[in-house]
């Protein structure tokens, strides 16, 4: 059975998406030697302000190299959130800003507040989708941290790898506090019910 | 009649190709309003250094974002020179960084030093991704110079403006000179013949 899995990393212009998607691409491809399809689209929405990047991991040759049905969805805002949940998979993993989107359209979804932590704990709201892909990195088992550090040091500008390697761990941390606390509900659901 | 033009720019990882990828994306579908997708691809041969980029504009949505007969080819290195001229379609345009590619595998091919004019003319070899996008901007009309020098100062790092705009410059002034040849060659080959 072949494996195929697509992440769709979406917000506005300027918030870093095709960025991170070259870097999950390259953890991918380069450092784990899978085949990989990392793609931007632009149409007369473009100007717009949504900005959406699409990886697409797998273990044979990637013939159709867009997104059908996505096993992630990263939104760093509310509209690229309203505009693309639909194209979740069922028990597919939404990941949001929750600087930016307050209204979540389902009924799960992981929210941590990306740019406010690269506010905060690094000084520098530029790096959110750093802090972004760090958290990625503990929703899905495509990419290992290791290939992940290596990418995102060879593609951001030199004199930043130290901020970037704390905006990695930051999101890392975050997503395992998420996810405890995701552990802790569901632990309470089931007694109560 | 739908259009549908495909260029892949290929070479070494390093030479900035997919940066360039995204400029000529954004130029064409930001400031152009075309529908654009670019596209990279990794295999298990990305570690080989072969590195290339794809971007497919069309004047209607895009269903297929991979490159199926090229319209241009753009080859930075003898590697990926040989390993794609087959994939351009006839009358397909095939510029090469004559720096690095020496043995040209078809009749018809533009021969530009593009990584020897960023050394020698603007004195850094990291540009010669900007010049060769100069040059290319004189090879097709699907995007203006004026949309592919706006997409630049978006996308490189600050304070790097003026080096790339000049970069651009001397991509255009090869490119023209590498037509006007052709043109004088073209004008005597139909006067001996």
């Amino acid at each position: 059975m072949s494996f195929r899995y697509e992440i769709r990393l979406s917000g506005s212009g300027g918030q870093g998406l095709i960025l991170i998607g070259i870097i999950l691409a390259e953890a991918a491809g380069i450092y784990e030697g899978r085949y990989v399809a990392q793609t931007q689209s632009y149409g007369p929405e473009a100007r717009g302000g949504v900005s959406r990047s699409e990886v697409i991991i797998s273990d044979e040759e990637i013939d159709y190299p867009k997104a059908m049905s996505l096993d992630m969805l990263l939104a760093m805002n509310q509209d690229s959130c309203d505009k693309y949940f639909h194209d979740l998979k069922q028990n597919g993993v939404l990941l949001v800003d929750s600087t930016f989107v307050s209204q979540i359209p389902t009924s799960y979804a992981i929210k941590i507040p990306f740019t406010l932590i690269a506010r905060e704990k690094l000084g520098r709201e530029i790096v959110a989708n750093i802090v972004a892909l760090g958290a990625i990195t503990q929703f899905t088992d495509v990419v290992s941290i290791k290939s992940v550090e290596s990418a995102v040091l060879d593609r951001v500008p030199k004199g930043t790898e130290k901020i970037n390697m704390n905006a990695l761990k930051e999101g890392i941390k975050a997503a395992k506090q998420a996810k405890e606390e995701l552990r802790k509900l569901s632990k309470s659901f089931w007694k109560t019910t």
